[in-house]
Parts: structure tokens; sequence; C-alpha cells
């Protein structure tokens, strides 16, 4: 009576330090319709990672030639390395029927938003501000100063969640990954994304 | 870090037989926030119904009252009684941060739209027609060309489902209950019910 077939982009995005990497991974261990978006870098492969598992490693001139032929979905530049997201296999997975998610930092999350605009965007809150100072500092032996630029920086990220569909705060993973599978069950269940049959 | 205090109001409607009472009482069963709005009628009370369980009792002048003086978010005629929705009890659970759940053929639907935008508007729709038809005929012995009418009204019903938000195929009742909580999640992830306080 109703068909859905095409899969579902969701782009889980927040301040540095909220937890994204670990949310999305948690959602990925318990769909088996659901991936996480692989990105391409130009930086050398470090100890132990795979081409296409971690990250797609391409070199420099390739990795132009994407962003000449509009074979990214946003891409951007840090420490003279090129980071971007291919196309193709997010493509080739939604055509597929299934769902994939893409954890990116907002400026990203931004640039998806207008070449995606049947996306779900989700922005992940900290549970407060004192909480994100926490995990930044957890995060290893930062420098005073560098965790307070790190929360400015974040202050400044949470006004971009005006332009996002959905709020989470992420006090826990388990209550962050429900509330993610709950969106994504009730954005299939949408009526944009529904055809009717009558039969 | 995120604040949405009010609750929800989701409107669940569908065709004659689809089945909207039992996912109803379902959803109500498993969820201690969640109320099914109590309809107010000018029949008599049949034997063992109770003032403001089943239904309120009201007589013809109060119940007239009430539409003069805007008390009520639709109703009615049905067989020379009045039936509606009064609006005083639905909207105080709504502040107390209650959801309440509105069981409402598609033409009361309609016009809740106009008073609660803000409502969920959730369809459910039989797996097929024969189903519907087999749900009609199992109610008990109706006679064939009631059921053929039943079945040309719900056609014509099928066709308000593009005013709804949602669209649950109610295949079975636990598969559209665990729908419709993921429906009331993320509803109130919903960025546009949700209210950023950095603290």
């Amino acid at each position: 009576m109703i068909e859905n077939k095409k899969g579902l982009l969701i782009v889980v995005s927040g301040p540095s330090g909220v937890g994204k990497g670990t949310v999305c991974k948690c959602l990925e261990e318990g769909n088996d319709n659901l991936f996480i978006s692989i990105s391409a870098t130009t930086r050398n492969p470090r100890n132990g990672e795979v081409d296409g598992k971690q990250y797609y490693f391409y070199d420099v001139e390739k990795f132009q030639n994407m962003i000449e032929n509009n074979q990214l979905m946003e891409w951007a530049c840090f420490c003279d390395n090129y980071y971007g997201t291919p196309k193709a296999p997010v493509e080739k997975m939604l055509l597929e029927g299934k769902d994939v998610i893409l954890e990116i930092e907002p400026q990203g999350a931004m640039k998806i938003m207008e070449q995606c605009p049947d996306a779900v965007f989700v922005f992940l809150f900290p549970p407060s501000m004192e909480e994100l100072r926490n995990r930044l500092c957890g995060r290893g032996t930062e420098a005073e100063d560098v965790v307070e630029k790190r929360l400015e920086i974040a202050k400044q990220e949470l006004l971009m969640a005006d332009k996002y569909n959905y709020y989470v705060v992420n006090d826990s993973v388990e209550n962050s990954k429900s509330k993610i599978e709950a969106i994504i069950t009730a954005e299939k269940a949408n009526k944009e994304r529904c055809k009717i049959i009558i039969k």
C-alpha cells in the first residue's frame, strides 16, 4: 500500500567533543541496513589504516579532479591535506535502499544541506557546556587555552543548529542511538517520502 | 540544553475498519505519559458505560452551548446524536506535558488540522484493500452490500491521506505501535518543538 524504497541520508553533526563518532559507530553496529559514509583524504595512511575502510586515500591530483568534476558532496582543507565526502558510494547505497550516516562537523554539514535538501539533519548537543569542557579535557592532555579555544568554537557551532531538522542531547550514547533510530523510522513514515499504491 | 515541555497531540486516523481503536489502545497501555482523548456525546450511556471514561455524556443543551462557545475541537451529528472532542481536557493534558492521542475518522481529522496545525497527523493504511474488506467482514455479519459501501467510503477516505504528516501501514498492531512511538520520539526532537538554552 505504501512504497518507500530509497535509503535515507542522515547527517549527524554537532560541536567538536560532543561524541558524534561514538554515537554513529553505535548506530552502525546495531543496524544491518545502516552504513557510515567513508571520507576521502590526501593525507598518508597511518599504521593499520586500510584504503576504503577508515578513509579512501587519494593523491592530490585525483582529489582535485574530483573537486573539479563535482564528485564530492563537500570538501575542506586542514593542515595542507584535503578531506571530503565522495558522492558515488553514498548515492549507490541510497539507491540500494541502504541508510547512510554522514558524521561531519557543522561547516561541512552546511554544504551538504545545499546539495542534499532531502537528507535528515541531526544536531547533537552536549548536556551542558560544563560537560562539553569535561569531554574536551578528557580527550588527552590538552592545554587549558586549547580547551578554551575549542569551547569558543563550539559556542559558534551551536548557533548553526538552527538550520537542522532534529536536536538530540547526547546525555548517553544509548539514548542518542535510540532517538536517532526513532528519527529514521519516523522519517521513513514521513508522507513526503512515501508513495501510496492502492491495490 | 534543550527544553521541550509541552505534550504532543497525535491524531490517528484512517478508514473505517483499519484498526485505529486497537492501535490507540495498545499505545496507551504501553506508555504512562500518553492518554487517549475522550469524546463527548449526547447519546444515552449503554450498560456499563461511565461518564468521563468511554465518553463524556452531555445533554443536547450543554452540547449546543459548547458548540456556540467554541469549546469543541470538532463535532458531528450521527443518527440524531452529537459527538465531539472537548477542547479543555486535551489542552490541560498538553500543558501538563502529557501526550494526547485523538482517534478520529478522516472528516473529523480535517477539522482538527484547521484548529491545531502543530498536532501530528498519522494516517493508518490497511495492508491492501482485500485485507480491509476482510476486516470489515470479520466485524460481524454485515451484508455484502454494506461492506461494499464501506469499501467505497474507505477509498474516498484514502484520498484524504495527502494532508497527513505520516503514513503507517497497519500490518500488525505491534508494528503500528512501535512506528507511532518512533514518530512521537522524533517529533519531540523536531527542532520546531525545541528551545535551546545554552548553560
